[in-house]
């Protein structure tokens, strides 16, 4: 939980944002002594005026609270938008009696829509006088900021005198409207802005980028990680790697479990092809192509639109020497069937999916993906204002 | 039909390859006096065995025979595959009287089976021997070739003392592993194998090229284009490319209507941006987007997937200067949502999507795609063979 490591509190309130009444607002503050702090955002080009502002905050490393918004993203809503996000950072700052500076704001929800910034700034008032460290607060803060997610989500890690909390919500843009993955990290470890930045890049890389349910990225995306330095302990950067990786790790799987609509998740692995990126370049073009996902979806060892699919990849192969495994069975063996390839049982929740594309090269990649179900079209096709 | 134009025969059989019992076999004769022939085939890598062997088969410029078969794309099998794929060719040349280095062919079905040559071979049989002009004989064909379709799709077009026939099947990859769009033209046009090439090339970018239902591209894919000069006449390119043009697209017009599961047609356009190959990548990323694809089946004009969508792109973009227009109404200008923009009414069956990326750029671009639906999940999952 994100008040687990010293010199956090949390807080959340129900601003009135949701139709539905739930939880909608929460704060995370970090009391020191030190304020390092790292982030990673969307790659989309199209970005939420939070996002904007919140790059710009963390720019020198320096972070002391993130405020956080469900319902609405504020993302294009244009110059009302960028207003709407500094007037929350202002309300934080005289609030909370944080530097406006520090102060990072992430905001998940319809798209395309002004905050009711009445509802919003209340909210602020009063999250910004009920914060606390307990786990009660942490948990309340990881409910106020799910969207169409049906679970609350939180993961940790326990260093040798120091210790990492975390909370996310969404993943990759699975809801109607309500995009958005948002991950806060938090840690009492000592460690400087670059190290936090290493470690969350790399861990990143290898977990949230790595989880793709349906090719889409939110204009909202945002992880961030806080530093207090409270703990008075400093973890080696390898230390810090492996326990930044642990938390993002268990969070994805958390993610991959709740996405929307979900029957599978599917693990792809892609070997034997020129480079790591090239590995990964098939993995995604597989894990997006949606034939193979409602395959996926009806348990059907269909190996054809797995060739099918990575034959469009961006990567070296010999389409002759293709190797195809479903659950470590083998199902396509140089580009032809194995005998009893179609009886091979994919009935279960898990399925482990691995292609060798057959060129001997070294490169590897995988990605974790979900099947294309019946209730992925119906929550995505459902007008959610 | 494809024996309007004179020099032609085609005929049809029920080989029983498919379980079904439709027929599943269809064979197409140019008569002559000249041979000359084009085609088009998948950009995948991993290729069928007919369409390796077609494709030597037209290196040269000349066909004189094209054998269908539906219910097995003889994809993925190998060694075997390609056998098989030449002695459906040593057959049609002993029974039809045809160089076996004229004949081409096209497969469609499931992926990963082995042909069940002795039906194949037997149906060649039949087929070479009741092959005639009639337009019973053209229909049949056109029926021999679907595999998932609902209807049969022909097209012709008039030129003056000439002709332009075609039969089609299939679009994209949108059936359970009965993958493939095959087309085959036919003309008694007097015309270079190189002016055809030409005259198929520009056709098929504009028509065939930017209808995609899922961004699957199948493993068989081929579009043929046969000449026989019987007319006499000697179109200009610009008089062949029309005619090649306006029967092309008016097949991918019914392919687009007959596509899996498909309960909307949404045409995208995009401009506003570096150059047209940015403008295509665009509609194309849009076209794919699955968040994109249930609004259009929900009839929600959620604008702001459109800009999610497009914010992935490889093209130049103003970020905060995108419009949207659908059915022609602006639903976002400046990146931001217009008044009224979520009243649009998109209940009918036709979407026009209109995105200007704002760079004032000349590029654009304009795919055909489709929803996602129910359907499309249930036809895609249910295991095929």
């Amino acid at each position: 939980m994100i008040t687990t490591p010293a010199g956090f509190l949390a807080g959340a309130t129900t601003a009135g944002i949701k139709p539905s009444g739930k939880p909608d607002m929460a704060l995370v503050v970090n009391q020191g002594p030190r304020f390092d702090a790292a982030a990673v955002f969307t790659r989309n080009r199209v970005v939420a005026s939070p996002v904007k502002l919140s790059r710009q905050a963390v720019a020198n490393g320096k972070l002391k609270a993130v405020v956080y918004n469900s319902g609405n993203a504020n993302a294009c809503t244009g110059a009302q938008g960028d207003k709407d996000a500094a007037a929350m950072v202002a309300a934080v700052s005289e609030q909370a009696g944080v530097t406006a500076a520090d102060i990072a704001v992430c905001s998940t929800g319809l798209i395309g829509e002004p905050l009711p910034m009445e509802k919003v700034l209340a909210g602020i008032e009063t999250v910004a006088h009920d914060l606390g460290a307990d786990s009660a607060y942490a948990h309340a803060a990881a409910e106020a900021i799910l969207t169409t997610d049906t679970v609350s989500k939180e993961a940790g890690y326990d260093g040798p005198g120091w210790t990492v909390g975390a909370m996310g919500k969404g993943v990759g843009m699975m809801a109607p409207s309500l995009a958005t993955m948002l991950v806060c990290l938090t840690t009492d470890a000592v460690a400087s802005a670059q190290a936090l930045q290493s470690a969350l890049q790399k861990a990143s890389d290898l977990t949230f980028n790595t989880l793709d349910v349906d090719g889409s990225t939110s204009t909202n995306d945002t992880v961030v990680l806080l530093a207090s330095g409270a703990s008075g302990v400093e973890p080696s950067q390898e230390e810090l790697d492996a326990a930044v990786l642990a938390v993002c790790s268990d969070l994805a799987d958390q993610l991959q479990a709740d996405a929307e609509g979900v029957t599978k998740r599917v693990k792809i692995t892609v070997e034997g092809t020129g480079s790591d990126a090239q590995a990964l370049n098939a993995a995604r073009t597989l894990g997006r192509d949606n034939l193979f996902k409602c395959a996926m979806f009806g348990s059907d060892p269909n190996w054809g639109r797995v060739l099918a699919a990575v034959g469009m990849a961006e990567a070296d192969m010999d389409p002759d020497n293709i190797s195809v495994y479903f659950n470590d069975q083998p199902v396509c063996v140089a580009s032809t069937g194995t005998p009893g390839a179609r009886e091979v049982d994919l009935s279960g929740t898990d399925i482990d999916v691995r292609v060798d594309l057959g060129t001997g090269g070294a490169g590897t990649a995988f990605v974790r993906t979900t099947d294309l179900s019946h209730d992925y079209v119906e929550i995505n096709s459902a007008y959610s204002s």
